[in-house]
């Protein structure tokens, strides 16, 4: 078994590395708090005896040598950046979960068959940087590096200069490792697990999901003196298209979700009808025929909206992946591990996207998941119990060990 | 009459300053971009022959001494301050129309018998400083001084600490002056002069308004792992009171009309389902009974809205005036000298606040408009001819004129 205590301490010690204003977390992806949270992952790396690689999209890997160093090695791991707002286990827990796993098996003298490598992935959130699972993404050859380079945030700076700010970009080539098998631990984000009294998630799949980025534009003009029947109101499209995809993901129930996340109105002004707004949709399912029906649902609604205001509207997919099946065999590795060990467990979706959703399109994957306080994630309050976190790492370390062999 | 290539020539000099990105105007009220627009306004007044004096809100009144200087001065002027994206002539017309006609005094070496002041007030847009009309307001005893020097913008800064940064901050008491009467000439900002091919519009009232801030709170969640069923989604809240005030301002046409001008939503990320959502309504009629009863029914829709969705719903007012009759005296010196001149017109209501409009609570105030493009206004692309510039100036001076003697 894991040593839960000394996972809890490195998440707490983690936490406090871009602190939050409300108790959680706003260390986003290459800024100079991401920079600080790598620098202590790899000073902690480096205690554990291992060897750090990072490749051209400032991917973190930490290498465990393995008994056949010829052998693909095992990865582990999840990410260190964080929501603007989020909390202190997304993505942390799966990345000090697999460095547990590691110190666990120093503290045992263990050496596995193959080799483990434990992985920090840049930029999982997305929401400095769209889309998320960038890093992984361009692992998975789903995007070309140059492209995910230019990606800007909203100040317009570019994800490429911005990785070389931070001084985290490697020489290695992205997708140029070979994985035997990947399992990444994470907090369910969603109220399953808690609900049940589970201990343990077994993910079996992963919802698909489109963001699509709209603009409409209207016309700049006074709010007193212009009369209601000649304005071209881009902030009333922004709200009738914000209402349509609540509505639409509404009628595609259960296995539907949609909303709008990022809202701009320009130019902002009290006593300005807003000419342009810019605004974000997300919607998923596990169901690709639903995704890609409420996508076109929506983009009709939008055109609708649009032509009853008289908008332009420009639609444009800024992130997207298709529902995932996650690999049989790592996937009954972890229900194994949860069964051996005797916690309680079911199988369950991810209702969020992960790296491992990527990765599972080049080599085998699977997810462990650990509940979460009210299913509340992508908030400064999201909680875990140290239980919890120990569970997950347990199944992990067993469900990693089992695959490496010993 | 007035020299409307002259009047030409100056707009376009003080439209160099705080250029827009479109053609228009960022000149935002006490920034570095104002302090340039006050120093430039000010080298005019002193080539002019003018007495500036500056009051504790930053107000500029530029003097013109009459043939008996115990006499309480004729008003003219309007703000040099803009929208974000703002145009070249909202307010500045007036300002510099005030400026022209000293000007075209002191070329035909006409002195008036009461001195003329030509008045730059302070933060007349309310859009980096809420309310609007700040420093008239202050001046007419509707808000207290310190209560203004406390309003902050969006980043927080005071009123009172910028007015002091850029050196504007005067010694005189505001609303020490005894005023005879002001005019105030202004682009219509709407569409009704230029429909009706009228040179002038005789303002014979004003609407009033209510800018209302609301701020919704909900919960932030994950947009992919939280079930619809379990959100409480601030920015779908903020979609709704929008949809609910333009329904409400269309019900109450004519003679009413209501838009939200800023909408801001947190953390305002693609992937959390907004916890809060601040943004502000704006609603006017020149009917107090509609624009009173305007206002309680969007505070009981949003009231519903946010109990229908879980949300907490805080409304705070952030800028009022009533309706307002201009003086008849004032108003029939504007009828009469565009009947003089010639010039057609029509008696016409203000569909935005002016500085007028709380000075025509101490003393007896009118205003003059002159048609502007599409009636488009608060938009870079506000546009005026040099024909219509000009003839709201002669009106101007000669409304003036009459009043202060020769
Ligand atoms: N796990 C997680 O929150 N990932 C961010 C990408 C997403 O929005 O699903
Ligand atoms: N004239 C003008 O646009 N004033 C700003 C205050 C208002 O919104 O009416």
């Amino acid at each position: 078994r894991i040593n839960g205590d000394r996972l809890w301490e490195s998440l707490m010690e983690m936490a406090k590395i871009g602190p939050g204003v409300a108790g959680g977390n706003n260390r986003q992806t290459l800024t100079d708090a991401d920079k600080e949270g790598r620098a202590l992952f790899a000073r902690w790396c480096d205690e554990a005896g291992l060897t750090l690689g990072v490749d051209q999209m400032g991917t973190m890997f930490a290498r465990r040598e393995g008994e056949d160093p010829s052998l693909d090695p095992v990865y582990v791991g999840s990410h260190l950046d964080t929501q603007p707002t989020g909390g202190k286990y997304d993505g942390v827990l799966g990345v000090l979960g697999g460095l547990e796993l590691v110190r666990t098996l120093n503290d045992l003298g263990i050496k596995t068959r193959r080799p483990i490598v434990v992985t920090n992935w840049t930029n999982e959130e997305g929401t400095r940087f769209a889309p998320a699972m960038l890093a992984s993404g361009v692992f998975a050859g789903m995007h070309e590096q140059d492209w995910a380079y230019d990606r800007t945030d909203a100040e317009g700076k570019r994800f490429g200069d911005e990785l070389e700010r931070i001084g985290w970009k490697g020489e290695e080539a992205v997708g140029a490792r070979k994985i035997h098998a990947m399992f990444e631990l994470h907090i369910e984000q969603g109220p399953i697990l808690e609900a049940e009294g589970k201990d343990i998630g077994v993910v079996t799949h992963g919802q698909g999901l489109w963001w699509l980025e709209v603009t409409l534009t209207g016309k700049d003009a006074h709010t007193g003196s212009t009369p209601m029947t000649m304005r071209v109101n881009a902030g009333l499209g922004m709200a009738r298209v914000t209402e349509a995809v609540h509505r639409i993901a509404m009628a595609h129930q259960p296995d539907a979700v949609g909303a709008v996340g990022q809202a701009n109105v320009y130019p902002n002004s009290r006593n300005v009808i807003p000419g342009k707004a810019v605004f974000t949709i997300d919607i998923r399912s596990p169901d690709l025929g639903k995704l890609t029906s409420m996508r076109s649902e929506i983009e009709a609604e939008a055109a609708r909206i649009a032509e009853e205001l008289g908008l332009g509207v420009k639609i444009e997919p800024v992130g997207h992946f298709d529902p995932v099946t996650f690999d049989p065999g790592c996937v009954s590795a972890v229900r194994q591990a949860a069964e051996r060990l005797g916690y309680s467990h079911r199988d369950i979706v991810s209702g969020a996207g992960h790296d491992a959703c990527w990765i599972n399109r080049v080599a085998p994957t699977a997810m462990i998941m650990c509940p979460c306080v009210d299913g509340l994630s992508h908030n400064e309050a999201e909680e875990i119990s140290k239980e919890w976190a120990t569970a997950g790492a347990d199944v992990l370390f067993h469900a990693v060990v089992e695959t490496a062999g010993i």
